[in-house]
């Protein structure tokens, strides 16, 4: 059985577009239908920007229409800072431009919506994001003096977990966005990637929010423009894989040779004490979120607060 | 200059009615017009009942109209489990009669929302009660089965502080309310009082809210029925005292002695540095947030879930 | 390949000896010499008791000679308090009876050491059950008097993780233990199982301590009564995999289909991007770790404090 | 009552040498024999070097002989991050010289010991500073070749509280020493001061270690030379202040006026609820912490690990 068939039968979807790209090109070896992928190089990454570009393209990758920049940048496993500083600074160079290829101003309000459980840490990027980087809303409202001019009102919001808060998250979103007006949200999370050479290493932005079905059995309502009523930007980083693609791993080695397994009776068999609901995941979590969170505040940092000195970490503005 | 005054000019409010009360009664030595005071006797706890019924009560204490109900429990501080869940118990009743008073009823969906900033010890235990009680409104809606018949949808928000999110507490709850429609609000907080021995030991549940203005320096809306469209049930415990009220302590105690004194200008020059951000707080503070979040999470449970289990803690119900 | 030798080339072992004899007996189809198996049946768990009584058996099982006690209850994975309370009392009970048979008495001194790494869920069972009972060693030497008479004292130490410290473990305690020189140490950890149903499920507690070479590539030396001086029992909870066990169970469901594939080098290829170091687990695994710490924290008080009240939680006896 | 009466009667102590200094030259209007002070003048910060070089001025200022450095920085206060990192840098000079001056050489191996209880945020500091920078004696022990030839093994150790360990931090402190023989212990405090205008904006570094007695009513022995075995080079920012100071204050600005209080009885009376455990702490104390953290992780960085890349944090260096 194919890799493509195996995933669909057994319900594993990646949140990387370039990966469920990669998985029908090679199912099918041949261009995807409206989807159009082009790749950068750059000293410290390499860039892919896969454009879903219709409706049969959006169908093919089971993704919806926009674009999906990914930048794969091994050093991010390492200790290596003036290599995640390069990282930060090229992941904000393409939040600015895809904030500015949806008309969002410099200067325009922008939410900072970080996603997921901070009590589970392979799933706490986006919370610990909120609080690495400046906010400045409240700041333009009560103490504008205190900002340079031209300044943009940024704010942010950790609007925790259904199985925690008993409320999806996209509604606490779209009510929070309903209240303050802003012209843009950006969603920060932790991804599901099919393949473990990209937990840690690969950044993907998108303009297209978060969509349901995504990842790892998480129950949620689409994160969107449609939803939400004004751009959603989402950066996501993988750090886990789902328990069922080591199965399938294994399985393809050998692929030739026992073609008559059925794979997806397998994926239920083994992991059924926890249903879906199993990760595959580095020992080393922790230090993976810790690196993970502030290059993507310094992103924020220097795509949002053009006016504010690019630092090394959200100071308190009391 | 008496105590009254002296707060009046420092700009120190009491976040307790009844303090407030004693304030007022003490400096006017009669009765306050358009306010009452009952008490009870529990065998753990003393209850004080106020009831602010016209404007010029509201405008004497300093506070909206309704009943403010205080369970003075001075075990809380000490070991003693049995006497906590007594506490408890009594703060569920006296809960859910507010619930009942505002035609609440048994079944109508309450949202739950812990104010305050998880980080900083002393105003953490709004987040540290969302968690320690059960959530049922994705059950009551995705899994109906799990739950006995008549559970009621139960939610829960720990919003943030407009330091990290930018954002005014008021605002994310108001929106959240917005999309979710519950039939009341009930908000968790650490207040200030004026008297150190009401930290840790005075439980507030009122039926007006959470009003602007009181405790230390807290910038925010108020939360109440007006801005949020629901009833808004509080319950509150001091965690602080403002470090004035040391000042007027030691003033007090030798009135006679020293009248030509200007108390307030006192306040403004010894504590300077932080501006009226100072408060005092026992050193033990972690060990009663724990204890406190405890208490309050059993006495929603309580309170919300007669359908459920009255068990030790909020478990997972996934 | 049978999964013994499978486990063994991959260098998979398990932290419960059951998984380990299991496993022998699996391979080998006949009794392992110089171990011996019990199992009795509790309302709410299975017990099986592992003895290990000579060389060969440690050998055989590669664990040291001694007692493994292993309580299965699988209620601890659903919200059911009062069964998690029988599993507690239950583990209470044989903590006792290993304590007893260590001529360990009951007012002897006793060390708890919570193992593991706080910031990463999965692995912070250890540092979070720490907080969670109630340490009197302070109590009996400074305040003897608020402690009833025949009290023992207990003390409690959460190390860190070599990765945090830059030292190993084993030598932080030992050097705690010289000090202030207990009669037994009792040290908590997450573990790593072969099988997913045990994650969450099993409980081991042994006489042996714990040992190096087990778990998931954890770099350590050994805690045990040789490098402790002093008897070592340890409570463990799987709450992990390692991820190469699912390569194993995918292979061996197939195994007469395809006698030719090298399991363990599938092993390497596959998980080659993080080593050894990728793990399994479930993606409630906040819930989990928090009410296993509750149900071992329970269990320690029970079996430690016979003087005090048996009490929800630790509370603080300052 | 002059101040240094009062704060004798009263038991309160500053962890400062330079506020002991100062308060006990105030009483006296004359040099203290057995003690200089010296000043320097820095861009970013003012230095105080106090010296203790005989047991007079040990006696007379309640401290152990040796040095105190104190750097005045209140730039600490607000956004500055160049501003922090000059600072940063200014205490990683100062600590090289107090090491040197120990004979402890740029390859020695050093513990760095986080005091405190990361629970409670006022207590803090010690705790977060530990997984701040950069821990290499595993390495060095196991894989030097990751590390350049030269590169000083360096430890950690966050041991935690009396209150949740149940025993004396520096019998955990010691009982390391003795297994894993560093030649210096840096031991990492929250201090309290007696002047609010010392909070977040001091940072004092001495080579006497940590002495009984000072701060808030900590009860613990000493961490020095004498009670460790090896040199114990102190880093501490005070982050309180005790209550009773704000009594003094009151009491002292109308001096003149009310000769016969008894300020100490006041004391007493005033803040009885909680003892002596009461302490006084901005409300952005969260912020305050971890910019500090960040300031003493990166001087610890640049002191101690010359052969490192100095780096904006801790990486992991797995």
């Amino acid at each position: 059985m194919d890799r493509y068939r195996f995933y669909q039968i057994c319900g594993i979807t990646s949140d990387l577009a370039m990966e469920a790209h990669a998985l029908l090109r090679g199912a099918t070896r041949q261009e995807v239908p409206g989807v159009k992928e082009e790749k950068e190089s750059h000293p410290q990454a390499q860039v892919s920007i896969i454009t879903i570009f219709n409706e049969a393209g959006a169908r093919a990758l089971g993704k919806p229409q926009g674009t999906y920049i990914t930048i794969e940048a091994p050093s991010l496993l390492v200790a290596d800072p003036p290599a995640h500083e390069a990282v930060a600074r090229l992941v904000g160079e393409k939040l600015s431009s895809l904030l500015a290829s949806l008309q969002v101003g410099p200067t325009d309000p922008v939410l900072v919506v970080g996603l997921g459980n901070w009590q589970a840490t392979p799933d706490s990027l986006g919370p610990k994001v909120v609080g690495d980087f400046t906010v400045t809303r409240h700041l333009c409202k009560y103490a504008p003096q205190s900002l340079p001019p031209g300044s943009r009102p940024v704010s942010a919001l950790a609007p925790g977990v259904l199985g925690t808060t008993g409320i999806e998250t996209a509604e606490i979103i779209r009510g929070v966005v309903d209240r303050t007006q802003p012209k843009a949200v950006i969603a920060i999370d932790a991804l599901a990637a099919t393949d473990l050479r990209r937990i840690g290493t690969s950044i993907q932005i998108t303009n297209t929010g978060i969509s349901p079905g995504s990842g790892v059995g998480k129950q949620r309502a689409a994160i969107n423009r449609q939803t939400m009523g004004v751009p959603v930007v989402a950066v996501g980083i993988p750090t886990v894989v789902p328990a069922a693609t080591i199965i399938y791993e294994t399985l393809s080695q050998g692929a030739a040779l026992f073609p008559g397994i059925d794979g997806s009776q397998l994926v239920q068999k083994i992991l059924q004490p926890f249903g879906g609901n199993l990760t595959v995941t580095p020992k080393e979590i922790d230090d993976l979120i810790a690196n993970l969170a502030w290059v993507v505040g310094a992103a924020l940092n220097q795509s949002l607060h053009t006016t504010l000195l690019q630092t090394r970490t959200a100071l308190p503005l009391h």
